[in-house]
Parts: structure tokens; C-alpha cells; sequence
């Protein structure tokens, strides 16, 4: 059994042109207008592949193949939303993959034990709305459903009302349920496969991840006319910690990755000396210790620039999720099904999060990772190629069909 | 003869409405809705005080009061634009002393032998329009009409469409006419009037200012998978440029300022690398020998970060304006207009640029500074008390009467 290569290449296709940027990359964020137009051409193939389809309170959609056995399903899933200017692949590559291999099993009639089904969860970029992977986290628990609603975007809109606005507020309540077993195919997002040309990635688990925001409180003044000596400057003390920043990556050395997204200057005009400066810090590591460390290391650094410029600081280590091992029997389901398949693959980490982060703490998870080009992502040149994704795709298949069976 | 401080702090308190901000300060952004409100409502005054009004291709407005004799105007004015959550009297203070004088001179029945008039200029502030001080800078044949018109806002609104869309696209020609003399009153932005207790500035002249606008090109990717190792982060290059461009100030000494006062990041979310980086920088000096060493230090600067970090990147000296030295006469009559009222004053240089210093190409001109408490303004503390706006006024409406007449 095999997946149809042509129809999961059309549906990328049509997915991919809502939203779509001028240089061909993707700006579909959560809950835009845009967003709700993919998923109301998402919820329009899965009705057609006549899966029962259900939306919970958190905008979670979710699709149920029956089994031949009243069990808990086998999910596959992941996320319909972009960053700015992102690509085509993150996210609705796993989506799609997930609605090809039911189609698949459809087209072979298969009856599986455990019932099959697929889910799209809302704002796992954590673009628009923060933190990251927030649907997911509030059906895992780790998330109130209220810290979740009130998440406001940067023009100060709620996600709450969002969700009610493009008609994806849904009745089901967004709680842990009992599933089989939960597997997300994505694309790697780094350099490893493509370096070892390799199609597939067994993915053991994923690193864990600390986000905290800063906000430097200066002294908003005139550019021309306010002295060198008298200034308070928001925007000096921040760039500091941007340095910062990377040096604490260098100093911990290994894997650690340390990034700043998102700075916010306010009034940010060319005249006027930055009164407000709100920035984000991104740090990962496979390690949770070192993630501690590094943590009071940013304290130190933001305390000392602050004290140096004369500025009031925030310090809000506000999400943290710690290093995530998948489950070994669905690793070794997906590792299996590669060797099965003849194609060429790896175990390894993830170094970004995704939903699979969250499911892991309410049913056996694992993931299917392919190559990017180059090894980038979250940006237009996002790619891989048709080659690849067909490889996982199958995996993906051929892993859902036995942990189905088990 | 004196002001009216009554009728002067009313007009101030009414027009300060416009755009006021919760914490008591002024957001009324050149060419939005509350700007078109603020000049309907100075426009009525000035019909009410019996002046003829026009509006320029600019948007610039002036109105007339004839003299006794067919000669050129003693100009005063200012502008009715502000910083987002700036304050109340940067520039409205101005063009409502302004119209004080004319109806002080009203209510004294005085004809002057000049007519005198008042002018609001458009988009000094360069808040959402760059460069500043634009609507007077065409008026004096230093900027070609079609490049104010193609300037744009940051959502890439043209500044010609929105000064059409609110209705001040005027019909007469903008260029330079005769004036007898321009006067400005003007808050002074700085500490130094407060520090030495004296309520009136006699401007002698306005520093030089250069802007430069940096951009950097980065590789946008993913926060999390992408090793530290292949990164090129447009944000790091721009974080040791604020840095840089304070050190640059040290170096020079003396009054020489700069400012980083915008940096806008794409995509600017926390979990992806800054692809793209555009920033700011202000120079000013007194010394225009000093702004031309400065720029070769900013630009090996630029380069520099450019080159560590592996980013590409472009440098636009896209405004610069020199040293502008005011008229000896003109400067003469205000300073005898405060000596005559027995109010302390002192003669100083402007460190923020005004209309005035592109009226001095045209005409003969000077400005009257008023203090700003703790130096302070674009921020929504700026204070002025109004003691001191009172002798301002009657220092300006002394200097423009003694001018209307020699």
C-alpha cells in the first residue's frame, strides 16, 4: 500500500495558494481571514473522505476514521498556521500527509482495529498569539483555556475572539482524551538530513525550549536637544542584550541555540530616543540543565545593561517546556516502517517544538521528519523536495497502519 | 500692548484635545483624522479672526492679515503635527501664539505697516512621513514636490493620496515667496532654559542634522533547529550598530548627539531568526565639520557588523541639513522685544530642527524658545508652564509687531 503521490501534490497546490506571498512563500496566521479559508478547504476534503469532523473550544479540528474495534484512534496531525513570510511546508505539509494516508487507506478499503483520525491545532507558531503550540498545550492540560483566550496579538486583539470571528469557536471541550498512539510528520526546519542525504528522520523526541520576554523602560525624549549625559535610552540598554544573547549560546556551547525574534521599540520614530523596548529571548537546548543555567546568566546580562543605561527592566520567563523522548514503541513503529519501505533514514532530535511536544504528555507519540533545503525554514525559500515528502508520507502510512493493527 | 493669556490657554486647552492620549499627551500624526481635526479647528479661528486663508500643494495653511502698505508679510509659524504619544505644545504652541499675536493686534485695532500672517506647516515631525519638517522644506525649494508626495508611512500610504484623502491638498503653487521675516515660537526641547531659570530663548541658529537609514539582509530561518554555527542574523549586525553609533557620540564629545530611534525587524516573531533589519540614525552637531566626520565612522561601523556577522547591507545619508545660522536683525528684535518686557532671556542654538531653519533659505528669521520642564518632550511629560508661554507670546508678539513696522 502506497500513497497517491499526484493527489497529495495537488492538495499541496491548493492549500498552499491561500495565503500565498508574491516571492511564493506563505503568510497564513492563526486565525487571520486566510486561516480560516484553509481550514474551511481542510474541513471540506475531510468531509469528502467521510471523516466525522468535530472543532473544539480551542479551534481544534479533528477528524474520526471508525475502526473495525470500539479503542481509542491513532491521531496524526499537526498545524494549518504560518509565520510572516514563512513556507508552504511547516505544518500543512503534516496535515496533508495525514488526510493523504487516510485517503490511502480508503482507496485500499482498508478496515483498521483502532479507529484512524487527523487533527489541524490552532496557533502552533505562536506568531500571531504567544506562547507557541497553544492548542495543542491546552488539550494536553498544560495550558488554561482562559491564559489561552486572552492571548492578545500585536494590535491588541484576543484570541477568543479570533476564534469566535472566523466561526472556529467550537462546542467540543478542549481537554485530554484517550488516544492509541500520536504521530506528526514535518519537515526537519534544519540541516541534518539534507548534510546526510537522507529522506527520513526517526524522530526520538524533542529539545526543550525556555521563552522570555524583556521590557526596558527609558526615558522617552527629543533626539536633537536632549544631551548625551541626561539619556535613558530603552533601544541601547536592549541591543546590548541581543549581544548578549549570543554569547551566552557560545559560552554554553553544544547545541544550544539562543535567538531575539521580536524587539518593539516604542515610539520608534527616527527623532525621538526609545522610551520602551519589548524583546523576546529564545533559548533551546536538548539539555534542561543547561537551559537552567542559561537562564540566570539572561538575568545577569539584563540586569547589568539596565543599571548601565539607567533604565527600569521586566524580566518574564513566561513558557517552558522541558526536553520531550517520544515514545519508544511508536519510534520504533515509524523506524520500522522507513526499513520496510527500503529508504533511507536516521534517528535523531528535534529542535523545534511542535504539537507532538504536548501530545506526548497524554498518549505515545513519535514524528517523521524531512529534509529542508539548505536547512531553512519559518522563511520564503522553505522547501522539500517531492521525492522526500512522498518517502514520509508512506512512512507515515505504513507506521499509522501497524500501531492501528498493535 | 500684551496677549491675552486667558484666551490663549483656552485655545490651547481646546485644540490639545485632539488626538489627546489617556495619559494626557498627543498622538495627532501628520495627514490622519485628528490632524485634519486640528487644522478644521485652526482654520475657523483664523476665518473668525478675519484672516484670509489658504492651502498650499502641501497642505501648508496660511492666512493673511493686510498691512497698511503693498509689502511682503512678517511670517509666523509652526506646525500641527506630533510624535505618536508626544506632547501638547511641540508645535501647536507655535501656530497658536501665533494667532494670538494677530488677535492681539485685533483687539488693540493696531494696523501695521507689513501685513502679518501665520502658517501651519505640514509634516514637520517626520514621525510618519520622512524626512521632517517636509512641508516646509518644498516651500523653500529644498525638497521637489513629487518626492513628499511619493513618501510613504509605514503601512505605504503616500503622503500626496492621504493629504488629498483629508481634504488639504490646496491649490496654490508651493514655492518661495517674499516675506519681510519669519518668526517661530517654539518650546525649547532641551534643558537648558530650565536649568538657568530664564523663560525665553533668542535662537541664534539650529545645529545640523544628518539621518541615515541602514538596512540588513539576513538568512530568515527557524530559532530552534537552525545550529548557531550557519546562522546570519540581520539583528546582531544591527544591535552592534546602536552600540557603535553610542560610541560614536563619545568620540566626538562636545553637543554632538545620535540617536537609534527606529529598528523595524521582519519577521519579528520570537522563534525566527531577523531576516531584515531597517534602522535609523540621527547626527547632530553645531559643527557641520563634525556631522562629516561622523559618517565615514558610521559607515566603517556598518560595514563591520555586516562583515562579522555575515549579513549584507545598504547605508542611505538619505537628509541632511546644515548648520542653519538665523538673521542678525531678526534675532535683534526679539531679543530687544524681551529686554523691553524685562523678562530673562538668553541667546542659545537649537539642537532639533524646525520649519524655521528651511524659512531662514528664504527669508530672514529667527525663533523664540520657551523652557520645557526637565528638558523633556516627543513624550507625553512635555510641560511648559504657562507663565512662561505668556512671556513667549508677548515676546513674539513684541518682535513681529517691530518688524511689521521697520
Amino acid at each position: 500500500m502506497r500513497i497517491n503521490r499526484k493527489r497529495l501534490e495537488e492538495s499541496m497546490e491548493r492549500l498552499g495558494r491561500i495565503g500565498q506571498t508574491p516571492a511564493g512563500g506563505l503568510t497564513r496566521l492563526a486565525l487571520s481571514d486566510d486561516d480560516r479559508r484553509g481550514r474551511d478547504l481542510l474541513v471540506g476534503w475531510m468531509r469528502e473522505a467521510g471523516l466525522s469532523v468535530t472543532v473544539d473550544r480551542m479551534g481544534n479540528i479533528f477528524g474520526l476514521r471508525a475502526g473495525s474495534a470500539a479503542l481509542p484512534a491513532v491521531m496524526m496531525g499537526s498545524h494549518a498556521d504560518s509565520v510572516p513570510t514563512g513556507g508552504k511546508y511547516d505544518g500543512q505539509l503534516g496535515v496533508l500527509c495525514a488526510l493523504e494516508v487516510i485517503r490511502s487507506l480508503d482507496d485500499g478499503r482498508v478496515r483498521t482495529r483502532h479507529p484512524v483520525a487527523m487533527a489541524i491545532f490552532t496557533n502552533e507558531e505562536g506568531a500571531r498569539f504567544q506562547p507557541a503550540m497553544i492548542g495543542s498545550g491546552v488539550m494536553a492540560g498544560k495550558i488554561p483555556l482562559e491564559d489561552a483566550y486572552t492571548a492578545r496579538d500585536k494590535d491588541g486583539l484576543r484570541l477568543g475572539d479570533e476564534l469566535e470571528r472566523i466561526g472556529y469557536l467550537g462546542a467540543e471541550p478542549c481537554i485530554p482524551r484517550p488516544f492509541h498512539a500520536y504521530l506528526e510528520l514535518h519537515i526537519e526546519q534544519g540541516p541534518i538530513l539534507e548534510e546526510a542525504q537522507l529522506p527520513i528522520g526517526v524522530v526520538e523526541g524533542i529539545v526543550g525550549i525556555a521563552w522570555s520576554r524583556i521590557t526596558f523602560h527609558g526615558v522617552q525624549d527629543h533626539a536633537g536637544p536632549t544631551p548625551m549625559r541626561i539619556r535613558h535610552d530603552a533601544l541601547v540598554a536592549a541591543a546590548e542584550v541581543v549581544g548578549g544573547v549570543r554569547r551566552i549560546a557560545a559560552l554554553m556551547g553544544g547545541d544550544f541555540v539562543s535567538t531575539v525574534g521580536r524587539l518593539d521599540i516604542a515610539p520608534g520614530i527616527p527623532n525621538a530616543i526609545p522610551g520602551r523596548v519589548v524583546m523576546s529571548v529564545d533559548f533551546r537546548d536538548p539539555e534542561d540543565a543547561k537551559l537552567d543555567r542559561a537562564r540566570p546568566m539572561l538575568d545577569a546580562l539584563v540586569q547589568e545593561a539596565a543599571a548601565r543605561e539607567g533604565v527600569r527592566h521586566e524580566i518574564d520567563h513566561y513558557w517552558r517546556v522541558p526536553r520531550t523522548p517520544f515514545d519508544t514503541g511508536v519510534v520504533a513503529a515509524v523506524e520500522t516502517a522507513a526499513r520496510d519501505l527500503g529508504v533511507g533514514h536516521r534517528r535523531m532530535l528535534s529542535g523545534a517544538g511542535h504539537d507532538a511536544q504536548y501530545m506526548a504528555a497524554i498518549c505515545p507519540t513519535g514524528m517523521v521528519f524531512v529534509p529542508s533545503r539548505a536547512g531553512r525554514s519559518h522563511c520564503e525559500e522553505e522547501f522539500t523536495p517531492m521525492d522526500d515528502v512522498e518517502h514520509g508520507a508512506n512512512v507515515l502510512l505504513g507506521a499509522c497502519a501497524s500501531l492501528a493493527e498493535s
